[in-house]
């Protein structure tokens, strides 16, 4: 059925589909950032955003490296460049129905003039 | 928080976390179709593809026409074009990231020459 790596792109849709979670991808583009850094930007509870971050991690999205005391993540951008391009190969698709079904059209009105 | 359209892309990226339901996507590209001949492609039951579907038309992803007897699906392009500028932006900006710390460490090299 043309699925691209489908259970790995089931996690990562999913980790997508929080705003929490896209929150936390948004910060980590800026910049790397401990657990409790992150933790102080949302109004939920640190365990939630742990939670939150734990899924992340096994999406592959974000990665947790331990430095001394501290939990320090990242973003990890393989998946996402994943997850754009299966839409991308759609949309793709869809639009060239689209510009062939609009050929057809400008095809069918010059034939009758 | 650089949020964007959250609640609507939380459906989107939700739609988008399950094979089956890209599958569908992936299928309606290609053409149209009936509820029944899309149910016909896949191992699972008439009710279980419905559902599928149903959560589908929620996300504003796949409009159902009503045509006599038969409901025709097709493809809504926007919200996976509203999905992929949400990925879009962040990898770009990441990747901005990226190539700013390389010329860094570039220049700390030449400067160290």
């Amino acid at each position: 059925m043309g699925e691209y790596r489908p259970a790995k792109l089931d996690d990562v849709f999913n980790a997508l589909s929080d705003p929490t979670r896209r929150a936390i991808l948004a910060r980590l583009t800026e910049t790397d950032a401990r657990v409790t850094e992150l933790a102080a930007h949302f109004p939920i509870s640190l365990n939630s955003v742990s939670k939150h971050i734990r899924l992340l991690e096994r999406s592959g999205l974000v990665r947790r490296r331990v430095v001394g005391r501290d939990h320090l993540l990242s973003l990890e951008p393989a998946p996402l460049a994943d997850a754009a391009e299966w839409i991308e190969h759609y949309r793709r698709f869809w639009e060239g129905r689209l510009a062939a079904l609009e050929d057809f059209v400008k095809n069918r009105k010059r034939n009758r003039q």
